[in-house]
């Protein structure tokens, strides 16, 4: 423990995930800590088991407040999440009202979607397990979260593309957000490939290589090459 | 036991992944079983746990032979794995022979790697198991079978479409390996977010129109609409 753990933990991230809630009750303090400490161990060992004692004894919180806060592991797990997937919807909507070119938007949007599995290591990890899971709960609450509103922000790119004349077929819009995010983390899901198949390494040159590959992928497929960087004349 | 699951057994493919070997030797027999019955099960079940008594049961083998044909029931799985992996290779090396156009080549073998995953449905479930265990063996196994061998089908494509002049950016085979292959599973990966967030089923029609989508997404993006059938002259 004390000071191998004390190391540790100044490795650690130092900023949650989101900002803390504006509240300043004790239950609402703790159910923070709990969610950074998870954050910050999850981090840690890239995706790997963390234990409820773990969490509890980085937070400095009684075992039972996990029960109090979210329900049990799996509430937390979730709370956790839907916590970053929000942040990825927060993303892409601040994106959608920016007074950009399609294009633009979506080349920025398939790099933020790359890099965000780079940003949190054990997202893809958790998103899987509870994709296994088939849990009806966890997987509508992040369907809500994320899934279908980034297929809505697909949909309206899309539609934007097609009333320029830049792309001539239909594109469904939910067979797209399948297609592009499967091609944005597979690569992460499928790590161990890229290491004993092509004895590759995946730190920050690769993912960015990464990130302007699917980008360039989708949007020459959609009509025009990328990195253009044509923009609105509104 | 008795009619229940008989009734389940005449409801189980049939046909084993692959032809069965030439040797009619007793332990070549009872792998074969063996193999047969994981597949049988793993297919009734979607990919679901199957445990080594209930394979042994259903190939009327004794559960030591497990051990004997396999050293445990990861190699087992490993086995059955590689096998259909190497059915997959099997099927894009005689693509690769055949006198096609490289535009052709590339839709047919993506069409094919998205009905692949739908012909064993609990294929990517064993991989995703593989690649979290993150197994040396496993994943070096499986990256011999066809991970390696498929990015170097891509190479030769992506080399005749340049050559062609048919696409005017060097696309990186590794790359394009992951985002395609990532493209193909995902929507198989993450069936629940298909179901709660759209209300759609994965079923042969979604399935062969998420085909047509990759194979026209791809194809789009490497220089020319697909579908045209152009043929080489050779």
């Amino acid at each position: 423990m004390s000071t191998a753990a004390d190391h540790d933990r100044a490795a650690a991230p130092a900023a949650p995930p989101l900002p803390p809630p504006r509240g300043p009750a004790p239950a609402e303090a703790t159910r923070e800590r709990l969610l950074q400490a998870t954050h910050e161990l999850l981090t840690e060992r890239g995706g790997g088991n963390v234990s409820v004692s773990e969490i509890c004894e980085r937070a400095n919180a009684n075992v039972a407040m996990v029960k109090y806060c979210f329900g049990n592991k799996d509430g937390l797990m979730l709370a956790l999440i839907t916590r970053i997937t929000d942040s990825f919807r927060t993303e892409f909507e601040h994106l959608a009202e920016q007074k950009l070119d399609w294009r633009e938007k979506l080349a920025r949007h398939l790099r933020a979607v790359v890099r965000n599995y780079m940003r949190y290591p054990y997202i893809n990890r958790l998103l899987m397990d509870q994709l296994r899971q088939a849990d009806e709960h966890a997987n509508r609450m992040v369907s809500d979260s994320f899934v279908v509103p980034m297929a809505e922000f697909h949909r309206t790119l899309l539609t934007e593309a097609e009333q320029s004349g830049a792309v001539h077929r239909h594109i469904d819009p939910v067979l797209f957000f399948f297609s592009v995010v499967g091609m944005c983390e597979f690569v992460f899901t499928a790590q161990p490939w890229l290491t004993y198949g092509f004895g590759a390494a995946l730190d920050d040159d690769l993912v960015e290589r990464y990130a302007d590959h699917v980008s360039e992928l989708v949007l020459a497929s959609i009509g025009t090459p990328s990195g253009d960087g044509n923009r609105s004349t509104e």
